[in-house]
């Protein structure tokens, strides 16, 4: 039963992160120490004792398609029953739907728990709250009443219906339609593929939020609704009662995340018996504003997203480290300097070469972590400063917006990475499935596609983010980046090495790179700025990153952090020189080049 | 049909490898243009036509195993017998046993294609090639007249038998055992995992080359014998005889490469009725010199490797490409300038960053290529040159044993990444399995490991050859690698944008590196240079890959070649900056962090 790392994140989460410098400013009267480590004992607790273990069940038996159901691998069930019961699916919740509204900060801290003991079972769960969240800020009364208890205590689940064949990563291209009914209601038609715990044997009910169009709707993304679909009708008490004209056509067959049902989904087929064609739906906000109401859910998924790339990196970590201390190859002269002669083996992890991979796994996962929590409690002080101070508000749900996608694509990347790594550190043995790193690396490889694709971060974090307010939003950041490395500078010992300068020059690629993206998008120039996207959200994932371990390593004066931070900085960041000029510089060799792809495509 | 790119192949072997000009120095007697042409579109024909259908039945039905046989998927008997009859695998064989022997470069060559339609087909016959060479090379006549010749045709197919559960990377830990008998043969006793083709039924009998320790050997890699255990003693007409006591225990449940059986055998277990335990086995070679006799083999099997690393990348390459000039999605300004306001849909390949992905997997696949072929060119002018210019033959051999970890590892790292790249090009798409582009990552991710490890490739460049002849072998590599970018800098267009700059700077980084690391070694200071033996090996790749990119840019005169050096010298390339500097500054880094990882390792 590997165990999360619930000191690194607690860590994380109030000494870099800053939770603790927000309680003590009152932001979350609900919050004391105590109780977010408690909390976080209890996940982890929950996590390797009861989830981890069903985790190689679910890959092994995967979900199970029969004529429309789905059957859930053995056991899942009784953990999902167990899981709620423990109040996990409520933590975040509005208190006035029987949630504890303990914040997006803790909520992220124990979904790194529930990933890195099994992503597949967490998945579920992250889309349920995205419904809760939409529904909770653009439902109507009357939805809200029915609905959002029930998911909020995971007795229902809730599901995010986007994609269609023909619309991807291009919502406005999306074809299913919604009629307006006499009493108010609306009738879904439609196919929707790639639709995660689309069906399933965990609940009793399943609550779909589905985009759709109205037969008047302007074309493109400014004519999409967004409406609730439940597979049950609800009854008088509130009860799952008639089936709704919604159903399972088939399960996707999967690199990874088996256990998980990626679903087709049809919507008005004329599947019940004596009625018309049609699932009935109810809008959620306003017609042609469903756009809006997805983001709400979607920002929300795209850092949770980010944390199952945090909880993966985690696992592939612990895997790999428990098998390079174990596995006895060669003799290292670090551990024993006559080795060579003595004929001793030695535990691999002894190896410079491992050592090195290990490192790289350890610190860019540690990383990521700071990065993600950062956006947490950014959309944490965001809500708390709410309607009180808008100025702040604002400030701070613009620094949870330029975050985002930073926290989403450079996690996944890095789960990506690190689930490879591991099994490179188990050389042969990570090649065979039953030693369980390869099915870390399928599981990852899910997470740079979806909750739009890392390349869409990419274009999002290039187009939308560094721009806002001017590119105050970003100045900001780096400013407080400026302080850390200022005190950095102030503090330095010899344990530091070259931390401080090689942190100093990423923050000068990443100004440098973001005042050139910021001109080129002033002068109409796109193209240019979109070509260096990714390459410019890595820069700022290895930039932030660093920071923040260094900030970590300021704060908690243990020789551990700091001599992870200075591998980091030393090792790893120096890429961003590489970085800076491709975005800099690469957009006209990828002009050119660009041609020769586009030969075959006209 | 995916077709293999014969022209990109032949291009690069003709030029910028130079096979052209070692067919002018008269060095190949047996090779024209017009015969290394023909050869490669025979082969590419092949290998869309009947091998690449056989891919996906391979990995959906898989190698299976029962009671000590392994029954191949559907069709493959059928494929190997043709494929066989085709002379493929005689191509490179000696003359002496029906060998064509057309050399290294052009088996390399076809090598690729095999491993474009299916790398785990193609998996089988470089095992046997390998058993070739060392038979060739080692054996006894006795030996050569009675396997070589069945060997070459690919009657028979051979397996390389190392590993042992607690002898991976570290040979000298090896256990099994051999007696010797007064008739002149051996009797073999031990275990061996992790055997590739160990068993099948693709042949009537399978000669397996076997590490074990005679009972007076010394401890170590200086104790270890080479022998050749048959599955079938010969009779007197050299026919498939008595069954030997060698069988197969069970097979792996791996991650990819589902059809190639990864056995592991028991060897002198008693399995045959009425005779006393113990494999008979032959000697190949000198008692306690088997580890020589291995590297013959292994040598040869590593640039292989590398060719499926090759071969995947373009396989990833091909699907994604194609798919990403069918899928429409979003509206590129570049195809269409008013496409936004048009509202008509762009095929993805018309987005800067599906373009800056599909660029990267071309030109790093491009460059591992020139690396590949370079490395197998070498080995024949080697061999070429033999007694007759043993300087020039030493200087060439050394160049291969130098480029041989590069074309190893830096090949199968750029297959793992580009496969990954290709399922993110494919979006949701990639993920699920009948779409192709995760099986290759499937199949790829055993690249890295396999034949050495790519950290143990990093430390056999950095500790073992480039220190060869005192560094005057890298030294000339380098000198070469100056006389292209002093061409570079004479035949200088607009079109080269700034390749020139971009690879000086990365080849002085490479100097820099090296000298750093011979200066580490010549102080005895191992762990620090092998700390950097990873992003050495990356920096060395990059570098001698760009450089070879602008060779075939400036040798070709095709505006197409000369894009992609550019994209690939200005966008990957700048990489050996931080490379570089993390060879020469971050062991201090990683030494002290390592103590972190020691930690619970005592």
């Amino acid at each position: 039963m590997p165990r999360p790392p619930v000191k690194d994140i607690a860590f994380t989460l109030r000494q870099i992160a800053g939770l603790d410098a927000a309680m003590e400013e009152g932001l979350f009267p609900d919050l004391e120490p105590d109780l977010v480590e408690a909390v976080l004992e209890e996940a982890a607790k929950f996590a390797s004792e009861r989830m981890e273990p069903m985790d190689v069940v679910g890959d092994r038996q995967g979900a199970r398609f029969d004529d429309g159901a789905v059957t859930m691998p053995e056991g899942w069930r009784e953990l999902y029953r167990d899981w709620t019961a423990g109040g996990w699916n409520a933590i975040a919740g509005p208190a006035e739907f029987g949630g504890q509204e303990l914040g997006t900060a803790l909520a992220a801290a124990v979904s790194e728990m529930w990933n890195h003991a099994s992503m597949p079972f967490a998945l579920g769960p992250l889309l349920t709250i995205g419904a809760v969240e939409a529904l909770d800020k653009h439902g109507s009364d009357e939805l809200k009443q029915t609905y959002l208890a029930k998911l909020v205590s995971g007795e229902w689940m809730g599901t995010m219906n986007l994609t269609e064949p023909q619309a991807g990563s291009d919502l406005a291209a999306l074809r299913s339609r919604a009629e307006r009914r006499d009493d108010g209601s609306y009738r879904v038609f439609g196919q929707k593929i790639y639709i995660t715990y689309g069906e399933h044997d965990l609940t009793d009910n399943i609550v779909h939020l589905v985009l759709a169009r109205l037969p008047d709707a302007p074309a493109g993304v400014k004519g999409i609704s967004l409406f609730l679909v439940p597979k049950f009708l609800p009854d008088e008490e509130g009860n799952p009662g008639k089936r709704n004209d919604v159903v399972c056509h088939s399960i996707e067959h999967k690199l990874g995340i088996h256990a998980s049902p990626t679903c087709t989904m049809l919507f008005g087929e004329g599947t019940v018996d004596g009625e018309e064609p049609g699932a009935i739906g109810y809008l959620v906000g306003e017609e042609n504003r469903g756009l809006a109401c997805m983001f709400t859910m979607m920002n929300n998924a795209r850092l949770m997203v980010g944390m199952e790339g945090v909880g993966l990196a985690d696992a592939a970590y612990d895997r790999a480290l428990a098998y390079a201390r174990d596995r006895q190859q060669g003799r290292a002269t670090r551990l024993a300097p006559d080795a060579e002669k003595s004929g001793a083996m030695s535990p691999i992890v002894a190896h410079p070469d491992i050592a090195r991979t290990l490192l790289t796994m350890k610190s860019l996962t540690d990383a990521s972590r700071a990065i993600a929590f950062s956006c947490a409690i950014a959309i944490d002080r965001a809500r708390a400063y709410g309607k009180s101070d808008p100025d702040k508000a604002k400030a701070w749900q613009e620094r949870a917006n330029l975050l985002t996608p930073v926290a989403k694509a450079f996690s996944t990347d890095a789960a990506c990475d690190v689930a490879s790594m591991g099994i490179q550190v188990h050389g042969g043995m990570g090649f065979v499935e039953e030693t369980g790193a390869a099915r870390l690396l399928r599981n990852a490889r899910i997470t740079p596609i979806y909750e739009g694709t890392n390349g869409i971060q990419g274009i999002d974090l290039v187009a939308r983010k560094i721009g806002q307010s001017g590119g105050e939003t970003a100045a900001a950041l780096f400013a407080e980046f400026d302080e850390t490395l200022a005190e950095l500078s102030r503090r330095n010992t010899p344990e530091f090495g070259e931390t401080g300068r090689c942190l100093e020059a990423a923050l000068a690629d990443l100004r440098a790179a973001t005042d050139y993206l910021l001109e080129c998008l002033k002068h109409g120039e796109t193209d240019t700025a979109l070509a260096g996207a990714t390459p410019y959200l890595k820069l700022f994932g290895l930039t932030a990153g660093g920071v923040w371990l260094a900030k970590g390593a300021l704060a908690g004066d243990h020789a551990e952090r700091v001599a992870l931070c200075r591998f980091f900085a030393e090792n790893l960041v120096p890429e961003t020189a590489g970085l800076k000029q491709t975005v800099v510089r690469g957009a006209a060799s990828l002009s050119a080049a660009h041609d020769l792809l586009l030969a075959g495509a006209a």
